[in-house]
């Protein structure tokens, strides 16, 4: 008796490992498009909790609705997902917004499907089938925004029950493991990839997601110029800055506790009020953390804040000449005096820091963040 | 009377402000290679020294002897800045050796050679034509190594006697600025710049390096699939990076400071002895930082720990289970006992740590670090 192939036991091992932590009887999800991906990840979730002793494992098929034949594709996973034994599974339909463009918007309901499923089944984890290549994807994204440090750090291998077991694996091996186990992934055509030489359901390169021309246009380019460990060096890189943004948030919450004033005379409930002196000592990026974790702390969405709005207020901190209030998301105001920071909402009949702008946008914190936002593949 | 063109004022403003600090009467070198970065920077730095009331204002032309006719290139270039007012400039012949590859050994014998002259000189700054282009490329390098966040912040202003006015300034900035003054620069073969159609002079893609490979093959293929935007991006990256590892590194001289135990009592001169706790409670990018420092304060040339080894000593602090002493450059072992790490220099009769290994590669650290491991261009 011969063991399994290599990528099959690739993915079984990496699903052990992300579970390793998750106790007997509890709810596992995976999150399944039915590509190769997810369609190996589910097999691994599968036989990982087969015989009943580890989890109850279950699966999620989230049809977006947005291309001819979705409805045929969810049905068809869900198929595969059930033939695995995996139960319960899931087909839940969205509806597809336009916030933010057509991959944020999807990416948006996907999640919120993801979670409100995982509620209800009261999931401890839910896996997502993301691999190194998507990771080296995310990050090349990330830099050619000049999004910063903490977007480069690409997508967790853990972020709340969200788990992504692949993302040490390669593509290629969830296509091997598929093979192995005689599991037809479907091949999204939005996806770049050929379609096994059939050439059909391909679009033109230009009407391609700009992940996907990141995926067949850019990394190959790298590939061929800088060598074949490209894809790895990018995964690499994204678990460097993914320990350097750590170790700033932590700095950042170090300063933020050092400079909270709880007890400033003049702040209402809600304000946030800081000592100037902890945060202009701070390193500048510690400082600028310190600073838009005090802004959502004062009611500012996260997802919101632009850094030319974080530099803003710095400058009240690091370049003060007296200069007028700082307006933000969600209504908020930074303005300084008396060597404090004032983050607050103004009341609407103009006191407070001055400002008379309506209450707008103050819905909260977006349900995915900067992490996600980069995230545009299930 | 009209004023100057746009890009020889931004050029020369970029000049006045990186040498705001440095007081009349001091004597400022530019390294010039005749090429257009260095030539306009050569000619900004003639027009904010003219008069003689600012500094006294010099140039330095490395020729490395690499290609036939370097001699006539140096030359003319001297020529020029003489031309422009310069005064002194030298020519200086380096040796070009072979370790690290032929870029890398340029560029050690090109920095030791400008740090040479400006000693003689008692120069307050040598300025260095990097523009924002050369920043992004090093970016896209660093990036496709997976050689990590401290790679990817890029090329710094400012890095002790070393600025480089023209970071924020582009490619095409420089080469306007040169043709508004009617400055011919000389275009690098080895630059994969085509020489003005005749087509002459270039290499073939493959014999090109890597640095002109991806100015050529990748940076228009990110442009094409990510927009034009692209290099400033990754310029804005490399500054979003250099902030978080300022950062790291603050943190982490903090906790190096706290771990350090000067009075280990079986400690021998040289010899590093930290306490773990601290660093066990440190955010692993900055014990990692810290642990780094302390091995080349132990005495490890600085450019030759790799990452590998430093996950090793870490793992002596964060993964304890009795393991051996580690290995490092320089001859230098990391070991743990009683809750103590030790950094030391075994001596050769095989007490200390155990090893009894010969001293090799102490030779002290190298003249460029981190940051200049990835200039390739002067």
């Amino acid at each position: 008796m011969t063991g399994p192939a290599p990528a099959v036991a690739a993915v079984r091992v990496a699903v052990r490992r992300a579970l390793a932590d998750v106790g007997p009887g509890r709810t596992v999800l995976v999150a399944c498009s039915g590509g190769a991906d997810s369609l190996a990840l589910a097999a691994g979730l599968a036989w990982e909790a087969r015989g009943g002793g580890t989890w109850r494992a279950g699966a999620v098929v989230v049809d977006h609705g947005l291309q001819h034949g979705s409805h045929d594709v969810a049905r068809d996973a869900a198929a595969t997902c059930r033939a695995l034994g995996l139960d319960p599974v899931r087909v839940v339909r969205v509806d597809v917004g336009t916030a933010g463009g057509p991959e944020a918007a999807a990416r948006t309901a996907r999640y919120r499907a993801l979670e409100n499923v995982a509620d209800e089944l009261d999931a401890a984890a839910v896996l997502l089938g993301h691999t190194l290549d998507d990771q080296a994807e995310t990050v090349l994204l990330a830099l050619a925004r000049g999004s910063g440090e903490r977007s480069l750090a690409g997508m967790r291998p853990v972020r709340g029950r969200l788990r992504r077991p692949l993302l040490g694996l390669r593509r290629a091996d969830t296509e091997a493991a598929c093979a192995a186990q005689g599991l037809a992934a479907w091949h999204d055509p939005t996806n770049g990839r050929p379609l096994d030489g059939t050439g059909t359901g391909t679009l033109p390169a230009a009407d391609l997601p700009l992940r996907s021309r990141v995926r067949t246009e850019v990394l190959p380019v790298l590939e061929a110029v800088l060598g074949p460990g490209v894809a790895q060096a990018l995964a690499r890189t994204a678990d460097a800055l993914a320990d350097a943004t750590d170790a700033v948030d932590a700095a950042a919450a170090v300063v933020l506790a050092a400079a909270l004033d709880e007890h400033a005379p003049d702040a209402r409930p809600g304000d946030v009020v800081l000592d100037v002196a902890p945060l202009a000592d701070a390193p500048a990026a510690v400082r600028r953390r310190a600073l838009h974790d005090a802004a959502v702390r004062a009611g500012c969405p996260p997802g919101a804040l632009a850094r030319v709005q974080v530099l803003a207020v710095e400058a009240l901190v690091t370049a003060w000449r007296g200069q007028g209030p700082v307006h933000l998301p969600g209504g908020r105001v930074a303005s300084r005096a008396c060597g404090r920071l004032y983050l607050v909402l103004p009341n609407a009949g103009g006191d407070g820091a001055g400002d008379a702008r309506p209450r707008t946008g103050t819905g909260g914190p977006r349900p995915d963040d900067h992490d996600d936002q980069h995230d545009d593949r299930e």
